[in-house]
């Protein structure tokens, strides 16, 4: 077909295919490519024989919905659960206040259509996780960026960028934050300034969607669960839509995440979710439920946080080991992303094909800007690889970041 | 929270609920209420033994991808897959050409965010599936009707419709049909048909989504494979955007379905898909992919067929049997849905209330006319309730339907 475009939509125009997924696919590709580009799980701390086990007494037949088209809002019983994994978290929540999504990329897309109209403003801090950037973007969102610095979102900036773009007469949707150990950097963001931005959030009338995929993961060496307090639990207005998932402590496969906020804010998003896939899938939240029910998450949990901790060191010592001065960090205190800075004669995005030459690969820093920059940042996932494929990514990294530098160093000035 | 109206955007201002999920709700909730309202398969023919058997192999853990986010573009096999099940169908496609989605009410919501801008037209039947209405109307599309007859869509009042949309400055996004056993009238559009709406679009440049749904479920007694050939099978020029699914072959619990269209499209479907969900459940990709790969599909369609032709035939001869003239509908010769219409005298709307109080529920005409009419028609589905449930569903719906045209007809004129 030629010009297919013209059939096009402008937001089809607009839409741009995830850093991310790019990686993952290049990383997926090469023979012996390590990669710390997706922020996958790690599939051997999976619990396969529980999964296996549940998935056979969950298809025995006696339950004819179980693969019938399933209640928008989720399958009850784990809708009723929710709450309680909530309230394990401080949340107070009801099962009217919570819906079941397909991933929390969907909760992002829905909370993206629920609540943003194009050219309505999101404030993101800078940086920030591709996958909402792609979400709001769909929705023809204007992304503006929030500086970060080693506490999370800098809130005299978040302010003076607030009041700049309703100054400009911009609407502004929400304000998107991953307060737990943030998607790219890694940051915990402190509970006075949690404290402060729900207080700002107030005192502006904004909107915060608060995503939260890696809470339950703190590293038992830098960070205790009361660090990782959520901003809804002390959201007595309603103003907080809270994001979490299953994708980390339990798989990812299976596609099931939630949202929980204020009531009507929830019914409408229950509306849009009709239309985007009706509901999710039945089998997958029925395992998932059983694994939180049986217990076997709550067991797990404890075992998962030591398991990633585990890696983080070893990401740390490798770095510390093979290139010392070239790098410096924000130390994770929990989640899967250490946040790399080269320098700033450093372009993470040059160095890109070299870091491929030598069989790595990461996610330049430029992802995750929403204004377009490009750095010496660069998210490492230490996630998934082994011990020993972390240690002998880091020295390939190591390789590459050298012969980048000597290469650009020594480049004769333009005339 | 008060006004919580103030975070919404327009789009979500102009969502509605789905009133064959209300329906179904209110199906699921009565202890005693025979339910013709949703289009659920028949769990009782699902392929349960080899369900179980295939998620124990899935689950044995030798394939950690299983669990973990997957393509975006779907499970590689079951994408390769794909071709060889369109082939079944005559058409044409290589794996760059299709892309699994989560569902078909996925499919109809990426195009509708890939094809439409707020304010394109959507070219439906009158009536047609609320589900796409709800996806198209989700991006702020002008849903414009165009007229059926027995034969399906009525080619002078589409081409009438366009040519008036476009006077009036507006883009045709695409046109919306479902050419096998159409949702809700179970239409089946003849060959002839076909091939002129295709020669149509190809004159006036229009995009056709081809909704197919109900394809391999022919009825025997009335039609052939044949009869069901897609309008695809004869797009030389990439215009037309088939859609199916396995949820009524397989089962809807897996939310496993795909498009197949040009290689342009499809990788823009790619990129919106990516926002909307990361990608597809992986344990149910791989379960649909081993019901095909194992000869279970193929094996239980014809089955399949007889199922719902005889459960189709014993609503028609209890409607026969209970209300005779009161009713009449066109024969379908295959799918999931029989279009009853009781006159022009009666309004099933306000009949409902009725039919609930003697317990029976279905789906009222209006919520599949885009032109808001309410009429005399109503949706029975015949594909889940048992034979004997059809019978006396029927049989309550035929004391609604007396006792509504006594209350209207003896109502006291207008004074």
């Amino acid at each position: 077909m030629n010009n297919a475009t013209r059939f096009f939509s402008r937001a089809a125009g607009t839409m741009q295919e995830s850093a991310i997924r790019k990686m993952g696919a290049l990383g997926a590709r090469g023979t012996d490519i390590i990669s710390f580009a997706p922020g996958f799980p790690a599939p051997d701390v999976f619990a396969w024989a529980e999964f296996r086990d549940i998935a056979q007494s969950v298809l025995d037949g006696s339950d004819a919905t179980v693969l019938q088209y399933g209640p928008t809002r989720g399958y009850r019983p784990l809708v009723e659960a929710l709450p309680e994994i909530l309230a394990g978290r401080g949340i107070r929540a009801t099962p009217e206040q919570v819906i079941v999504t397909t991933g929390s990329q969907q909760a992002l897309d829905l909370c993206a259509r629920v609540f943003v109209d194009p050219g309505d403003v999101v404030l993101v801090e800078l940086p920030t996780y591709t996958g909402a950037i792609t979400a709001f973007r769909n929705t023809q969102a204007r992304l503006v960026g929030v500086r970060q610095d080693r506490d999370g979102i800098d809130l005299e900036d978040l302010d003076r960028t607030l009041l700049a773009e309703r100054a400009a007469g911009r609407r502004i949707a929400f304000l998107y934050v991953v307060p737990n150990f943030q998607n790219p950097t890694g940051l915990l963001v402190s509970l006075e300034k949690r404290a402060r931005l729900l207080q700002w959030a107030s005192t502006r009338d904004v909107l915060i969607v608060e995503d939260d995929p890696y809470g339950a993961l703190h590293f038992t060496d830098a960070a205790s669960a009361s660090d990782t307090r959520p901003i809804k639990v002390d959201d007595t207005e309603g103003r907080v839509v809270y994001l979490s998932s299953f994708s980390k402590t339990v798989a990812p496969g299976f596609r099931v995440a939630w949202i929980a906020a204020a009531e009507p804010l929830v019914a409408k998003i229950e509306v849009a979710k009709q239309a985007a896939d009706l509901c999710t899938g039945g089998l997958d939240q029925r395992i998932v439920y059983d694994v939180w029910k049986r217990g076997v998450l709550a067991a797990r949990v404890p075992m998962l946080r030591e398991y990633y901790q585990a890696k983080r060191r070893v990401m740390e010592a490798a770095l510390e080991r093979e290139m010392n001065s070239l790098v410096t960090w924000p130390e994770p205190r929990g989640g899967f992303f250490l946040w790399a800075f080269f320098g700033d004669a450093i372009d993470t995005d040059a160095m890109l094909e070299k870091a491929v030459g030598h069989g790595v690969v990461y996610v330049a820093g430029s992802a995750f800007f929403v204004d377009g920059r490009r750095s010496g940042f660069a998210r490492l996932s230490f996630s998934a690889p082994s011990h020993q494929r972390i240690e002998e990514g880091i020295r390939r990294l190591a390789v590459a970041v050298r012969e980048h530098t000597a290469a650009t160093t020594s480049a004769p000035a333009p005339g």
